[in-house]
Order: structure tokens, then C-alpha cells, then sequence
């Protein structure tokens, strides 16, 4: 098996992201770490493989690789099945850890049930919380792979006027720009976290649709096509004075980044252009709020308070169903820490990215506003998802 | 909240679902279900809602929604929080089962451990069991449903020659396919179970990048075209003598068919035709073997079996790595019970669903076979996928 992200020229980079989450673990009074969901495999290796990680505090991390996974460095070793790994960490003189980090929000009930009887005496804690905290503040290696997602995913989204045509519906648009995100590099494939978040390669919302309420835990709805994934696009014929938003998949390398747009068919109204307006307003505001030490939660009420201002918190972030986040982290998953909502009294660091989307529903017309992910830096926020911010016409 | 299933119509559909699920409780010693999983709601109502289903041994199932989802029926209680359940139980005098079955396989370890605290003195079971085992032998109204997928997705199949263009890639192809499947009404979404099924709309393999290891619980592998989700096409080149085996997504409306078709660029070479007539034999061996009362293992018995005859045993079902199954049940989840593997000695009964998929890797030239989805019936198995079953030119 070869890691590919840990090449010698890559060794450092990883060594950054092991001492992040050695401090975690820290924090979290967490001895020893056993890691085996994909998106964690991928955080500390660049790849994925079947198996595991054995982080202990102090040393290197041990990897078990069930086939056809297969260990050929120092640290390496092949197992068939989890049960093997005790025997293997004690002659090593790693079996000494009383409190080990499992991933309780990353795996299944049963999967963390068998790891925890590998460690009988041991105490146990949620290792997930552990891996998302060090996952918060990206390094320079990640930020470069997201900027490269934020390029492409653009290049796309300046191609979509191009692919419609009158009389589609909205599915149908969607599938186009589905070819063009695919045709472009995206992997097709939405990384989330949490059991409520199917999607395909995510939302386009059409007219009235976007009032209908939708169970997951998107920013926004739509019935969908079929009762089993009520989200999104829903068949509906796009029509003169329906606003059209596109948030859909900026994933092409392992990260991604989240970006939303809007066009309208035909002329927008000055109820949508007002909608769209304010929300370009919110995130121009919190663009200049935003920087190291600034509180999350005030990012939220900042934006709750523009829409007040408008007059417009009747459809701010839902009319029928509304969400209480304004925003989120992202990065190899699509909903990473800090959820930008109002009860988030934790502070912007550098390097974070988080994904802000003022968006509006109004009910006859559609989804309005605008989405960008941007990087905390020292002096403010940097947008990676750089396609022109304009309400547009299809 | 309307539940798509619940409407007076498909009453009857619904009580036959309850008393398979029953069933299964019964012969788990299970006394009470407590559901939460989104492909287990969508079988126990059509559809997919924000919340629980809590199932006693006798009288009617409770739905405990959360909001978007609105209470309206007789059995329906809106809740904002899980721990709201316990009291809402008692007032119904429905708070005495002493043995729970929770979703371990379905639901992350934090949630289900969420769900245990409101059961102080109660014992568990997993109730993932249950519900497999009464998903296991589908209905007729399911059944309709999962011919309705076979239908489209084979009207699909038939034009797949028609957008291959020379000089494409196989990642080209698969994005022209997936458009093909979207303008069909294709979800775009794959509901797999287990925590190594990550992939896209599905999997084209062309070449030697058939032989690429996965470390994903897919019967094929290949390298994909970034480490972060390595399975299936990698951007090489079609070429002339290679083989390119389709398996794409036959999901629209709640359940799922899964077939598999093989076409070469230009001329198949012997060996080629060769390995895709043995999966041929094997297919069409296994559909006079399978009727209700016979082993399951003794489908994959037969087919390596067959493979052995031929003396492709070194290619049957990988090369570099292998995999021991054939075949696996299908339904609202691409990947159901029965698993056609060589241990799993249960009988196959009527009206199961399962996909049969003997395949051949040829290192140098790709994979070849072909897979239906068929129901069992008491004459024999039914295809469901019945697109042309020879190997095409491209």
C-alpha cells in the first residue's frame, strides 16, 4: 500500500496534521486514538484503505491494513480482522492507554461496540469529536487543495447559463450541469457527516419547490423527485419569474468547497432582487466581521440582524421551515465545525474555512442569495469561490 | 407530514410490511423496535421524515416526528428531541418492553447510544437484524417497483453505444451515462448499507484499471481518479482491446436494480469472449438452480465451480484481489441480505431479490460479465434487468 500523502516530500504535512491532533486529544484527556472511518483514514493518510489508526500520544501511529490493503513500511502492519490488533500493539508497548478516542459519530453503533472490546479496562471517549476539532484549521497543503476546488468549481458554475435551454425543468438543467461538473474533474461523490445528509451531487431548487420542506440537514429544501430523497430538484418546468439557485457538489480532489449562485428567468422582480440584495448585503458584512478571535455566534446575529433590517426574517434561511445556521465549516466533509448559528460562542481561528450562505425563500418566487467559502485569515476572509456574485439571467 | 405509503389505498401494503417486521422481532426476542434510519423509515412508510418509529409487539406502531414533519394522523406525535419519547410511551401504556431492538448497523454509535438512555431498565437487541431479515422477501407492490427500475435503467443501457465517442475516457463515458440516467429520472443517489460503500452513480471499468485493488465492499475495484475515493474509473483512455463493464446506478423511485453490462472497442479478443461466455454459463447455470429451498451457498458453490470447469479460476471475481460473494440481495438498498457467499447456508425464498454478478478481471484487457437482478419465484428466478445480455462493440 502506498500512502499518498505520505511520500518523504509530504512528511511534514502530515507531522502538522498529527501534532493538531495530538493537541485535540489533549484537550479531550484522550491517551490513545483507534480511527477507521474513510474520512478520517483520508485526514491522516491522503488515501483510503481498509482498516485503521493507532494514534498514541507520544510516537509514531501504528497503521493495520486489512487486504487488499498492504503494509510494506516500519509502522505498517496487515491484519485480517480488528481482533488482531491488541496482541500487536502489546508487543509493541502500546497497550498501556486507560482512556481511548473512538469515532462515535463516524461509525456505526456495532463497529464501535467491537473496537471497544479490544480495550477491557480501558475508558472510553468520542474520538470523532477529537478528529473534527484538529480538522477545524486547515494547513497551507489543505487550503491550496480547496483553492483548487473553489477555481474549478467556478469555471463550472460560468459555464451554466450556456447548457439552458427554454422549457426545461429543472432536473433536467441540474443533469446538465451534473456532466459539466464531472466533465471538469468533480468526483461526483458529496463526503458528509452526520445519517441525515443523502443528496446526489447536490441542490438545485426552482421556483415555489424551494419552500417545500425537506427532512435532511441542508440550509434548504425542495420535495424532490420521489418521496424517498425529498430534497431538491422536483421536476418543475422553469418559468419566466422563477428564481433558480445552484449549490451543488465543488468536489474534485479529497476537499471541497461549497459555493452557491443564483439566476433568475426573464427579469428578476424587485421582491427577488431585493431578497438578493440584502443577501449579497449580509455577506459583504460579515466578510469585513470576519477574522481570528471574532466570536461565530456574532457572524450569525450579524446576518439575522441585516435580514431584521430589511425587513426581510420572514424568508431569511427558510419561510415554511426555517434553519437556525447561517454557515459552516468545510473541507473534507461538506459540514465541518464551526456551524456559524447563534448559540456558537467559539472563536474564528486562522486558516479555518467556512462556508456562508445568506439565503432567502420566497414562496411564489424560489431561493435567493448567495454562497461563498472563504479561509480566516489575519487581516479577514478570503473567498476561494471567486465566480461572479451578480443576480444573473437565464 | 403525509406519509407517500400511508394513503388509505396502501393500507394493506403497509400492514404486510408490519407483519414481516414482526416476524422478525419475534424470532429475535425482540418486544419492541425503535426506528431511525432513513432506509427504514422509507420501509415502514414511503417515505423519508425527520424522527422515529417506535413498533410494539401488537397494536399500532407510533411515529414520533420532528419538525419539518407535522403530526396529523391518529399515531402521530410531533416531538422536538428523542427524550421526549419515554413520557409519550407511558401515557399509551406502551413503556413495558424489557428487550429493545436498536438500529446498530444503520445508526452511529452516538445516536444509538442516545436512544438506550431513554430505556433505563431495559436490554437491547439490534434491531438492523430485524429489519434486513424483514426487507429480505419483498412484496408485490415492491416488486413492481424494482421492475419499473429494471425497465429504465435497461432503456438507459441501450443507448449507452450511442454517446461513446473515439478518443474518449472512461471517466467521459461514465459522466455521458449518468446524464443518459438523470434524463431517465435516475435519483442519482446510491442507498448502500455499511460504512465502505462510497461511490458516485456507479461503476464503469475500462482496461487494466479493472485490476486496481478498492479497499470498498464493491464486488470490483479500480483506481478512480484521486486517492480520496478510490473505486472504479481512473480517466484512462479508451482504447482498442480494451473491455468496459457498466454497473451504474438503477435507482428511481425508493428502490434499486443492479445490472451490469460489458461492451469491448472493437473486436473482442478470445480470451475476452471467452471469460464473458463463462459468466454466461454461470449466469444462466444459476438461474435454472435458484428457486425457493435452495442453499444460497450453493449458488456460489456452483459458479466457482463453473469458473474452475473453465479454468478461469485465477480471474473469477478479481484477480489482484478477490472477493467471496457472487451475488447479494437488492432492494431500497443496492446491497440487502442475501449475500451469495459460500458460508451463508439460509434458503433462498420466494419473492427475494437478489443480483447475481460473476465476473472475470483480465488483467491486461479489463472485467467482464454480466449481472442481472432477479426475484425468486417458485418456478425459478425472474430477471428483472433484461437488456440485451451479449458483449457489444463499442
Amino acid at each position: 500500500m502506498e500512502f499518498p500523502l505520505l511520500t518523504p516530500e509530504l512528511e511534514e504535512e502530515f507531522e502538522r496534521r498529527l501534532s493538531r491532533v495530538r493537541m485535540a486529544m489533549l484537550e479531550n484527556e484522550t491517551e490513545a486514538l483507534l480511527i477507521g472511518s474513510t474520512v478520517n483514514i483520508l485526514y491522516m493518510t491522503g488515501g483510503i484503505y481498509r482498516g485503521y489508526i493507532y494514534i498514541p500520544q507520544t510516537g509514531a501511529p501504528l497503521f493495520f491494513m486489512i487486504p487488499p490493503a498492504e503494509a510494506t513500511g516500519d509502522n505498517e502492519v496487515n491484519i485480517r480482522k480488528p481482533e488482531q490488533i491488541p496482541e500487536l500493539l502489546a508487543e509493541r508497548g502500546l497497550d498501556r492507554a486507560c482512556r481511548i478516542g473512538l469515532e462515535y459519530d463516524d461509525l456505526y453503533y456495532s463497529e464501535v461496540e467491537r473496537l471497544k472490546k479490544l480495550f477491557p479496562g480501558a475508558g472510553f471517549s468520542n474520538g470523532s469529536i477529537i478528529m473534527r476539532q484538529a480538522r477545524l484549521v486547515k494547513t497551507e497543503y489543505e487550503l491550496n487543495k480547496m483553492e483548487e476546488d473553489g477555481v474549478r468549481q467556478s469555471a463550472v458554475y460560468s459555464r451554466i447559463s450556456k447548457v439552458y435551454r427554454e422549457g426545461m425543468s429543472d432536473v433536467e438543467l441540474q443533469s446538465e450541469i451534473e456532466r459539466l461538473l464531472r466533465q471538469e474533474g468533480c468526483l461526483g461523490y458529496l463526503r458528509t457527516a452526520g445519517s441525515r445528509m443523502e443528496i446526489n451531487m447536490g441542490s438545485l431548487l426552482a421556483g415555489p419547490n424551494a419552500d417545500e420542506p425537506s427532512p435532511y440537514d441542508f440550509s434548504m429544501g425542495g420535495a424532490g423527485v420521489d418521496p424517498s430523497l425529498p430534497v431538491g430538484a422536483s421536476g418543475v418546468i422553469l418559468k419566466p419569474g422563477m428564481a433558480v439557485m445552484v449549490d451543488m457538489n465543488g468536489g474534485f480532489n479529497g476537499y471541497q468547497t461549497d459555493m452557491t449562485r443564483c439566476w433568475t428567468i426573464g427579469e428578476p422582480s424587485d421582491k427577488a432582487q431585493k431578497a438578493y440584495d440584502c443577501s449579497m448585503a449580509i455577506l459583504h458584512e460579515l466578510e469585513s466581521l470576519g477574522r481570528p478571535g471574532v466570536e461565530v455566534g456574532e457572524l450569525y446575529r450579524r446576518a439575522v440582524a441585516i435580514a431584521d433590517e430589511w425587513k426581510l426574517s420572514d424568508y431569511f434561511m427558510g419561510h415554511r421551515h426555517k434553519v437556525s445556521f447561517i454557515g459552516h465549516g468545510v473541507g473534507i466533509e461538506l459540514n465541518e465545525g464551526p456551524v456559524v448559528m447563534g448559540r456558537n460562542k467559539s472563536l474564528l481561528e486562522e486558516n479555518m474555512t467556512i462556508a456562508l450562505e445568506p439565503k432567502f425563500v420566497l414562496p411564489e418566487i424560489g431561493a435567493l442569495g448567495c454562497e461563498n467559502t472563504y479561509v480566516v485569515k489575519s487581516d479577514g476572509l478570503k473567498n476561494l469561490t471567486t465566480y461572479n456574485e451578480t443576480l444573473k439571467q437565464l
